[in-house]
């Protein structure tokens, strides 16, 4: 099963850390993102959105983080990580959207703008941030975890751009909940970071 | 089972449209959008994202159309239109990240600024569709439905946006397979339509 990964990228990131967190074995194709590989023949076939991740298991290719994460979640680790009740599953997708959406285009957008220099609207970025990351601390002041009373694929989908957050010159310091729970994920077993994190 | 519900939101569309299409029966709340009844008590409690819809079923509460719809179809539906395979499953993840990120910030968007009068970057929202309307319409070029070789959740998501995109100033014309598949939902039995589709 093979990654086309990016170290860098906290979507690839999500998918590293939740394979190391359950156990499933990776082959990491490391793609050169700068030369802009993923935007070319081989990669943009595989995905014609031009993003990686790109995820490779036999016949089944797949774009999306989030999709990768149900995907190894509910074949290769189970109930334990993905429920398979209606409410459960439905809890974990809420975070998935919040990944796809918020996340993506708060935090992870203002890091790719002073970390990578994309040319995206700063201050946009920032104020989805301000919106988002006071949501997530509240929600976490009486929760554990995100989705359910354990860690789900939903902490993977959103704990990478968020525990990144001061990349894109986004302080943590107004939110100790989320502190916590950053602190939560990094101490389960076979936890695995990423530089910056 | 109740909806929080504004006819004219497309999210809550989503869900309307799917819960039709799989004879799933919904208690239809109104909400006051304009008047922000969404962003007071009770509802802002039921949903702290300040958003619609809102789904309740006895002691399960949803927020997210997504997440909304992955509950109704695991409970109500079944594997006819959410497949339980994990590859199906991911396929269709694709999509409601699609839905959740490039759909709500591409043709939604412009429709908020064109229709409500939301003060949101009209030219980013084009750019964004532009980007992503293609990729669907070749997309479509070699499926009948976008996730799998069925209708699902998947299409549900995606279609009101999509066929709601003229409210936004954006034009299909270019998009040819895209108009066929606006098509084949509206002529699935017992298709559900809302003002400007």
């Amino acid at each position: 099963m093979k990654l086309y990964n990016l170290e860098l990228s906290g979507n690839c990131y999500k998918v590293r850390l939740f394979a190391a967190l359950a156990g499933i074995s990776l082959e990491l194709a490391p793609v050169d993102f700068m030369a802009g590989e993923h935007k070319r023949s081989p990669l943009i076939d595989l995905n014609p959105w031009g993003e990686l991740p790109i995820l490779q298991d036999g016949p089944v290719t797949l774009r999306d983080s989030q999709a990768i994460l149900v995907y190894l979640g509910s074949r290769y680790a189970g109930e334990e990580w993905l429920p398979k009740d209606p409410a459960g599953l439905a809890q974990v997708t809420q975070w998935l959207s919040t990944s796809a959406n918020e996340i993506q285009n708060g935090p992870c957008a203002a890091r790719l703008v002073d970390k990578f220099g994309f040319a995206i609207d700063k201050a946009q970025t920032l104020a989805r941030t301000d919106r988002i990351l006071p949501l997530i601390d509240r929600h976490l002041s009486t929760h554990q975890w995100l989705a359910v009373d354990r860690p789900t694929i939903a902490d993977c989908a959103v704990f990478p751009y968020v525990a990144l957050s001061h990349e894109g010159g986004i302080s943590l310091d107004p939110y100790p909940h989320i502190q916590a729970w950053i602190e939560r994920v990094k101490a389960l077993p076979k936890f695995q970071s990423m530089p910056g994190v």
